[in-house]
């Protein structure tokens, strides 16, 4: 049962790798979704929006595409120990890559909703909360193809500021809505924005931990996996 | 590579037993943590609230246990085709399952915040709604070890109802909100509550689309899986 011939595992390996540039694919496109989520957003582009919506499709099949790849490998290549859980960890991460692409979908689709909203102040920190989390998803990959896990660690610290960020908006739209109670439907549609990207934080954190460990061999200290944090009183 | 003997495919089957004992096991968890989130959110029971959240944990380590089992049996029995996509579905449905116990958790770290929000009208919808969800998930668990797919479908016919729901609470929350400014904290809480659950609903009917395809070989018609549903303007 073991392959044992080196020119199984080199093609293993091959195999691996042609998965990895698979994965890093579906990363850049939720990167990219994330984005231009935002500045459909920002800028009210419907149409846009629409697009990011549709473009989501060709992650879903990116994503069945690498599914059925990684069971391809396993029925073929039979890995063993460590290349096994590595064939595995890919089928999570994919799974990972493609819910942070519904989450950009979910921004987008709020898009129509936000007409005639360009006055809700807390908007302008969206932004910038969301170019910090597609960084992390970018970094996230790189980090997982160059199995670096320095790069994975940096990606969990900046988590920290995306909860910050989420918290500062949570509590800015609130405050908007007691003294604006015009604003409360345009608002509550920005709470779900950030909470979108809070998660995308977390979804780039949980495979940021992915990657140290199949890196390092250590699990990353203590913190929560996943955490969805309390939103602030 | 091929297993061939009649051995080592009972000794698969076996194996693949004892997972689904496992993974409803899981499912039953998640169940119960959905229905006693709701109980801690309704009767505004901290302590209840912060078992739900401890409880998480269990769910955390049956997943871990139920990976390594299934990454075990696909080393040890090397299974070809039709065995091994359906070890590969039971270990996305474990990341679903161990998901669903997340958005539980998450109702329930919301308890301490709505305290004193016992006139939040809307907040009578929300019982039935997690009771509705907590049903999917309980038949979904039922349809998956039983093969079943006309089970599987009769979840997926329920999450219209369960996004019914939720459109309902959305606009009673938001209504609520502009009446009684001093409910927005809250009714904001409320609101990623009702988020949940509907989420919930969700990934209950995505478990159900996968055991549907397992028993049946069909895919069940166009409906788009996963989706999370516009809000209502």
């Amino acid at each position: 049962m073991q392959p044992g011939s080196q020119h199984t595992v080199k093609a293993f390996d091959q195999d691996l790798n042609e998965l990895r540039a698979l994965i890093s694919q579906m990363g850049g496109l939720a990167e990219h979704s994330i984005r231009e989520s935002m500045r459909c957003l920002v800028q009210r582009d419907r149409e846009g929006a629409l697009k990011v919506v549709e473009d989501d499709k060709k992650l879903d099949a990116l994503e069945a595409e690498a599914e059925r790849r990684i069971v391809q490998l396993i029925a073929l290549r039979a890995p063993m120990a460590d290349d096994l859980r590595e064939a595995v960890a890919a089928l999570k991460i994919v799974g990972v890559v493609e819910r942070i692409g519904d989450y950009a979908k979910n921004i987008a689709k709020r898009v129509p909703q936000l007409d005639g909203a360009s006055s809700i102040e807390p908007i302008s920190l969206l932004p910038e909360m969301a170019r910090i989390t597609a960084e992390m998803v970018h970094d996230v990959l790189d980090a997982f193809i160059e199995r670096d896990g320095d790069k994975a660690r940096a990606v969990c610290e900046r988590d920290q500021a995306v909860d910050d960020f989420y918290n500062s908006i949570f509590r800015a739209l609130l405050t908007f809505m007691m003294e604006d109670p015009q604003s409360i439907t345009q608002s509550a549609h920005l709470l779900f924005v950030a909470k979108n990207l809070e998660r995308i934080g977390d979804h780039a954190t949980n495979v940021a931990e992915m990657v140290y460990f199949a890196a390092t061999g250590d699990r990353m200290g203590e913190r929560q996996k996943g955490l969805d944090p309390s939103d602030p009183q």
